[in-house]
């Protein structure tokens, strides 16, 4: 079969925001710490650190960038997103209050993000990003989308290695692991 | 953080392996045609494909492996497995009915799984691989985890794919989408 690249639409869209909080509970909600907390090494996200990173861009980045887009257009610069705010922010916090957490916040941005029903004008708008310049509210909205699915491609992917050493031969066959 | 490796125990395994079913039928159930059939380009699989491989494994690979592990211990050669038989195993099903079909073989499976409460001197048992030679049962156990996680992480990054022109130049902050 031949890779054909799928053109954005605000519908596909909404369908993969929608059940990304529901897909990460049923991935992670009740397993052993072990599986939640470890990570990939230095400087890389446990799960853990993953929902907490997800929490911080409900708040401060799709959505407001969205609207500086739309109500500044090119007049405004996005603020930098913060990669390790979730270390602070999720202090404290168990995983099953991250995730519950997560679940509202996303519920909001998509009762607005239903309500927006942009239009392809709209979709091409533009506004400022700080290190890739300018960007389109199209290519902003299907951002959010790839960033839920590479995360929980992410998570699959940590999980995995924890395994890493346990598998012993196989681990030749798995080129993820080596990612 | 530092990395630490997880060791082997069933039931940090059960805990994963019961859950995947759910796990992709909560990201795939629903969604537009495009999001389940595209994959990543030639020979490679789509979400689609990745169900009805999985549901192979399930009737021919890690079961019917770890009984002849259990039964012939070194005296057998596994069967190999046939990573394309999805393609005509699949063929007039529905992403529902092969969900359906998935989620009950593991079912069975996880019962078996359960019911064998092995210890560590069983987990050593060794059987033979035909491309890896030999192996222990807790290498093959750890394997089918493996594999069900890298399957999910899979899933997500080829439906991440489908959206790789659309997000313009945020595409340089991916890395996964380039693997």
């Amino acid at each position: 079969m031949i890779l054909i690249v799928m053109k954005y639409t605000s519908e596909k869209s909404i369908q993969i925001l929608e059940r990304t909080p529901l897909v990460l509970k049923t991935l992670l909600d009740g397993l052993e710490e072990d599986w939640i907390t470890n990570n990939e090494g230095p400087d890389t996200f446990s799960p853990y650190d993953i929902i907490g990173h997800l929490i911080h861009g409900e708040k401060t980045d799709w959505r407001p960038r969205a609207e500086m887009i739309m109500h500044f257009g090119l007049s405004k610069t996005f603020i930098p997103y913060d990669r390790f705010a979730q270390y602070e922010e999720s202090r404290g916090k168990s995983l099953q209050q991250l995730l519950t957490e997560f679940t509202s916040l996303r519920q909001v941005n998509m009762e607005w993000f239903r309500g927006l029903r942009l239009n392809e004008g709209e979709l091409d708008k533009q506004g400022n990003h700080p290190g890739l310049g300018q960007v389109t509210l199209r290519q902003l909205l299907a951002t959010w989308v790839v960033h839920d699915l590479t995360h929980i491609a992410q998570v699959g992917r940590v999980m995995a290695k924890q395994y890493k050493e346990e598998i012993g031969p196989w681990s030749e066959y798995f080129r993820i692991l080596h990612f």
